[in-house]
């Protein structure tokens, strides 16, 4: 019965091509070796026999000896070997190779406590070190955009996936661990009829091959129009009506033209929704919580470390792909753990404090901070870097005309402004990248959601010339019999039985990774990045 | 510096709308009571007050009691509450409430061991009894397929949901537990230039509004033709290079028209890659250690018990979604679990083994089985459950022909046939549900990728029109002159510089958990399917 358990160690320990288990000389990875070498007390691996497999990140040839510095993805600092000028003989950046060796203490006053004395190594991937685009000196951010399928080979781009692996992993804790069971985690939709948010900037589907002909409807494989989705919170309210807590990290989809450090077509965005939520405090709670909970498990994570202790562009020479060279990263980290609790603003005060701002302490905007005229970026990072002092803050209680249809109306007493014109929702606005996350109340009553829906637009006229369309009364009391709606009628559906008091939020995880890493432009912080003329690989 | 946590607590709290962590009644889940119910010991909870926040499943009125089941979405056992006349009034199924009462043990002989006698109930979401599509009773899947907003509501699917959940979490342990540091989980691109199996499939995307315009290269947001992804692997591949062993589970897409339970236009695939990997034994050996220690962690899960021990369809006469009624699934999966080592067999061998079943033992299929002609799903079936007795089985070095252009060679002496026609690839097969996941070695050496491409036409003529075309020497010395990578330049890059052996696999995710959950048709696994004609809500 246990035959698959040694097939399976033997098989899992090939991975890394050492035959077995306990054959010599072990294979490790980097990250165990230097590890294994910083403590305090004598190093278990000093005077083994080690085996790495890995790229040569840089390799100096001398006389009598060669030095060589080995990276396996595994940590930002290199492994150090030292050859004999015949085994170095082929080998050059880039390269990948085995390398196996006696791990052996340097004396003191070498940059490294031990170093690979090279008993064999072997390139498996030679690399030509003439026309490799990755070079040790720095390189700017632009350059390496062009090319992201070899950036990750850069240390810091390879840090950052390794960081963005430790997220993903700690937001299954965070939300594990969350009172009364937690949350759920769901995968709602990418393809979608409806646009969330209304602003008409999504990408179309169509099945390959109809693109150059002419289209009608009747062409579209799903027998109507699809989108990729702009958000999943449609979607999480089916779930949480259910299962009460949900979350979700699904990418979504923009097809804006803005070309700003900001903006991405393609994007991850962690959302989550709670049913039996009664008021904004909760909502803003819960986000602000999590948040906390996450930057803690990140910082107590050996990746977490790493990229704090990290040796930042212009603090070195090294290529980090950074562009935020003495930013105390450590501070921002601290503050959002430690600091004290967040702020909360209205909308209104926050509009009032802009223009008093303007009136009273000479303050300049492009726009003209107006009620009407919702948050421009410029006012958001007014908001959080000057009038908190770079603390996050919660502004509040939007315009309800320039918010989507499905927000619930502000509470009595959490809203300045004249009742029914503002709606119980917020952003989260962040230091240098603004508005991080958004989320409300849904209106969850099924009269209420009919008539926003009628105020946006959402409902269309019944095709009267269609004998066969089904008489609306029956379902929907409160529409009226020529109205439709259309696509969004599971939307309303789900008021219809048992619909609690709900809300939720989303969060763009490529941002808030950004505002963790200390990188400013989402196009650095995700791998292969789509923005408006930009698919490369 | 602790304000925030004290604020975190009440505004998390809040989430289930207990005022304060330490207010009377203690708001619970269902699951939570339930458990704390069946121990051996006296109840801690038994003679307390506790609220829940649920829907209401049914509701019994008798003249002088009225009994009600809850249901939070937490377990999908109901939680028993007993009511006077008068507050049941206004209760119907499907409806929200609050309810608060003391939890009571019952006297023997009740189904239940306890139930709530309810103070206080508030209704704050109604639901019309008459109109609610979600019964009790037995429903049919076609039916429950047209409303998959409310099909989350049925005991069976909820489950799902939660077991979704739990795989989730799991899969992210059991990459972490791999040896030598684990696999670090990536979030490649969604928009893609290529058509990864070549098979043309694909849906294409526009920027909205452009769909009924005349379309010219130059109308595309990207430059240029872009689909949605039919796998990660390419991308993977350029990451597996820096960071040695690599996952991700993503959703991909794929145009194809079948009308199947086993296909869906919107699916996730686990996928992962392993570099310095050089045999195909250690990939299908990662594949089978990979689901068993999943299997075993959702096995110690309390979900996947729940699973195991529901009532089916048939069996009650409770609504479960799942048609495989008497199916022994703790069976399934202890095969999976503990069983022996799965098996493995050459391509070539699985062929001649159906030849000789046609020949000698009167197995007749649609399609008769050829070399040439690959494994139809017929043939897999009975691959697995007759040749295999319905153990998981590796069908492995298929014909190059049949297969895409990055597939490594087989291995000398793991390929039966004429050397160079097969490639080191690999089929897992299962029971009922055939492909569950396919692998392969990667061709890794460049002049044979580039030798690949020419050979499966992927390899565009230069347009000579074009006098600012760079020379392709200098890049590429295995190219001519005329010859154009296009838009898998990139990927051939990843073999210039660096290029170890490497490998990986992709696993149907939604495929293998129906596989798990005994649910026939991935119609019913995914929350909100995507098929040819249908992508409803």
């Amino acid at each position: 019965m246990q035959t698959w358990r040694r097939t399976f160690a033997t098989s899992v320990a090939r991975l890394g091509h050492s035959s077995t288990p306990n054959s010599r000389p072990a294979l490790l990875r980097c990250a165990q070796i230097l590890q294994a070498s910083k403590k305090e007390e004598p190093c278990s691996l000093e005077d083994q026999e080690i085996k790495v497999n890995g790229l040569i990140r840089s390799v100096r040839k001398q006389k009598r000896f060669a030095f060589a510095e080995i990276s396996d993805g595994s940590t930002v600092e290199p492994l150090q070997a030292i050859l004999k000028p015949a085994q170095a003989a082929d080998l050059s950046t880039g390269a990948a190779v085995e390398i196996s060796g006696v791990w052996k203490a340097c004396p003191p006053g070498k940059e490294q406590t031990h170093e690979l004395q090279t008993t064999e190594v072997t390139v498996v991937g030679a690399s030509d070190p003439e026309t490799f685009p990755i070079q040790k000196k720095y390189q700017s951010t632009d350059f390496l955009r062009q090319i992201p399928h070899l950036r990750i080979r850069t240390p810091f781009q390879s840090l950052l996936a390794r960081f963005r692996s430790e997220c993903l992993f700690q937001l299954g804790n965070v939300f594990r661990s969350l009172p009364n069971g937690g949350f759920t985690q769901v995968q709602p939709p990418i393809i979608t009829s409806s646009d969330c948010e209304g602003a008409g900037e999504t990408f179309t589907l169509l099945a390959r091959g109809a693109v150059t002909s002419s289209s009608t409807e009747t062409d579209h494989f799903f027998r109507s129009p699809k989108y990729l989705t702009v958000s999943s919170q449609l979607h999480l309210e089916a779930y949480a009506a259910e299962l009460g807590n949900v979350w979700t990290l699904t990418p979504v989809f923009r097809a804006e033209k803005s070309d700003t450090p900001r903006h991405l077509s393609e994007f991850y965005m962690l959302e989550a929704e709670a049913n039996f939520l009664y008021d904004l405090d909760s909502l803003t709670g819960l986000v602000e919580h999590m948040l906390r909970d996450l930057t803690r498990r990140l910082y107590d994570s050996p990746v977490g470390q790493e990229l704090l202790s990290m040796k930042r562009a212009g603090e070195s020479g090294q290529e980090s792909g950074a562009d935020q060279s003495g930013l105390d990263l450590r501070q921002r980290w601290t503050a959002l753990m430690d600091g004290p609790k967040w702020h909360r603003i209205t909308y209104t005060q926050a509009i009032e404090k802009l223009q008093q701002a303007v009136a009273e302490k000479g303050a300049s905007f492009k726009h003209p901070p107006t009620w009407d005229g919702g948050l421009q970026t410029e006012h958001e990072k007014y908001i959080v870097e000057v009038l908190h002092q770079g603390s996050p803050v919660f502004v509040t209680d939007y315009p309800k005309a320039i918010k989507p249809f499905y927000m619930a109306p502000s509470q009595v007493g959490e809203n300045d402004s004249t009742p029914g014109e503002t709606v119980a929702c917020f952003d989260l606005l962040l230091p240098e990248v603004s508005e991080v996350a958004g989320g409300s109340l849904r209106e969850h009553r099924l009269p209420n959601i009919i008539q926003n829906m009628r105020e946006y637009g959402l409902i269309k006229e019944r095709a009267s010339a269609n004998p066969d369309a089904p008489p609306s009364e029956p379902l929907y009391p409160h529409l009226s019999p020529t109205e439709d709606l259309g696509h969004l009628q599971w939307y309303a559906d789900l008021r219809r039985w048992g619909s609690a008091p709900h809300g939720g939020f989303g969060l763009g995880f490529d941002r808030f990774l950004g505002y963790l890493s200390g990188v400013s432009s989402v196009r650095d912080i995700v791998s292969f990045p789509r923005y408006f003329g930009r698919a490369d690989c």
